[in-house]
């Protein structure tokens, strides 16, 4: 067990934002909330997986929405718990432990918060250890876990439970009712055992986004070799560095869109595409695809490293993008079908960042 | 308590058409469902409040979506009876009986048929006696009573509980799920008990549907006096006899909204125009407003006197448009907010049709 107090907050909070790849709402804005029920509650245990019982049940709990909006509308507290009381209410069966859904963005700290409200211990676990703009794409979606039944709350006290056929009929029907109540709302969902965790999960992601955010934070302070540790640690490497010459962004349908277009800073003939859909996915040098989903693609301030999401990209920006290999849990039979470039509308071949 | 056999279903199935208000779903379709569940179980029970104990648990089913999608899916049926369990497992409570939320359209008949394969008992009661394209637009919201928990149903196993803070807004979530779900789909709602009903339904309605298709049975037989008989127990009249010169229909945000112009037989510089939003709902003649929501609106062919749904409505067409008063039970404190000309955005004033 670890217990994460209000110390570890900064490096969580980097690291969330890094892996949030872009996307998965400001985590600064969780980051308050967290804060808030550790001065309120005391340290938050984070335990893993084997400080349960196999038969123990654990739900994740994530903000839904697009960041664009939950930026503006900041989630209020209460309607992450409702959302858990809801699942386990329609359940009939007490839960044991929370877990993140994705540890990338403000939905690595929402989980965190919602332990403490409900003194239940986090496990140090997730689905994805990235950010992803879809519920369904998860390493429990690849193990064959229903997503359902999903409560969705928002904070005037409306509730909805589904029970969707698959995970990507679940994922539509909770977009569309998130849009109806104003596109930031609490979902709890995939339920499961600690057992079918164990399987289906990618075990340890919160000790990664605190190691990474460690890691980044050496970057920040200019510490010497501070590079060539966390290179060396997340595998990842530098991909472009250069000016964004070109922006394009909208909310539609529930997701936040666009296309970022970066120039070298030496050579102004070399550009970089990115294309957005609530995170950074496809990044493409010079109409060649050189990183594609599952792996991550981070956006840092050149000169402060750190890191951007899609909603603070301005034209003129000096940036660094890096390319980190996804968690090496994604690298099972089917994974492309759930997180592969072609589950999110893109024609193009996954690209072996990793060399997994 | 009444015995509702196949040779009843005519009559009934007439009644709920012209109660429809051109809209309600194809009464048609949900009378072939109920045909097969008379022959499967034997004639449907339909019971007055009295014959249930006050604190029997009584909940309304419904087909939700556009007449225009409904008629080219048709419910299937199993979809009906899975969101009423979904219900009482919800709630953690033995329903007792079933009830129509409108009579009017198919949804007068569904709810019988879903009482038969239940074996339970159908309450001569509703909450509109007429259809409405809301689920909010009900005597029992104007009695305070909450729709929620409500559950959505579809034909492929999809399942989605709601619990709104106000019949208002429970109508956009549902409206918005049964988008995604295809627009005709199966909701259980309004669960309350029989000492509630009492005070908020509109009892009686299902009777009044087959008198009332008694009576238009007459009318196209060309009985004496039919029409007479009609207008007595209806306190209804003919507002308008001509051909439809102009039709507008589109289906949008998952209403089939419209407009429909007749020209009068005798002059043809007299014009009636009648909005459409799933049901007929303002008749403006000339210019000026003579019906409005809740008072009906019914178009009938006019040498056949058989009721024209707006997806049957053509141009050319020749019509009888009749006017009648809504049922008594409307006329209570605030009854404009929930079903008056304003509640469906038209800026009119509410005209004493019925003289109530």
């Amino acid at each position: 067990m670890r217990l994460v107090d209000i110390d570890d907050l900064e490096a969580i909070t980097l690291g969330a934002t890094l892996l949030g790849t872009g996307g998965g709402g400001d985590p600064f804005i969780a980051r308050l909330m967290t804060h808030q029920a550790i001065e309120d509650n005391g340290p938050i245990r984070v335990v893993a997986p084997d400080e349960l019982d196999d038969d123990d049940l654990v739900v994740t709990v994530a903000v839904i929405g697009a960041p664009t909006v939950i930026i503006e509308k900041v989630p209020s507290g209460p309607e992450f718990v409702a959302a858990v009381e809801a699942l386990s209410s329609y359940l009939g069966q007490e839960i044991k432990a929370i877990m993140p859904v994705e540890v990338g963005g403000m939905n690595t700290l929402i989980p965190l918060t919602v332990a403490s409200e409900l003194g239940l211990p986090c496990v140090d676990a997730d689905g994805m250890r990235r950010a992803f703009p879809q519920i369904e794409m998860t390493t429990f979606t690849l193990a064959g876990l229903s997503a359902s039944p999903m409560c969705l709350a928002d904070e005037k006290g409306n509730k909805i439970a589904f029970e969707a056929t698959s995970n990507q009929v679940g994922e539509r029907l909770v977009r569309g009712s998130a849009m109806m109540l104003g596109l930031a709302n609490a979902i709890a969902l995939y339920a499961m055992t600690v057992r079918q965790l164990k399987e289906a999960a990618i075990v340890g992601s919160m000790e990664y986004a605190i190691k990474v955010g460690d890691l980044l934070l050496a970057v920040q302070r200019n510490e010497p070799g501070s590079w060539e540790a966390f290179y060396k640690f997340t595998e990842g490497r530098t991909l472009f560095e250069g000016k964004v010459i070109d922006l394009d962004r909208r909310t539609t349908t529930g997701f936040a869109r666009g296309t970022v277009v970066i120039e070298a800073f030496d050579e102004t003939s070399r550009t970089m595409r990115i294309e957005i859909q609530n995170e950074l996915l496809l990044g493409i040098e010079d109409g060649r695809t050189v990183i594609t989903p599952p792996d991550l693609i981070c956006l840092l301030d050149h000169e402060t490293a750190e890191p951007i999401t899609t909603e603070t990209l301005a034209y003129g920006q000096r940036v660094r993008v890096l390319g980190l290999p996804c968690a090496s849990e994604w690298h099972r039979d089917g994974f492309l079908d759930v997180v592969g470039p072609r589950a999110f509308g893109y024609d193009v071949d996954y690209v072996n960042f990793g060399g997994n």
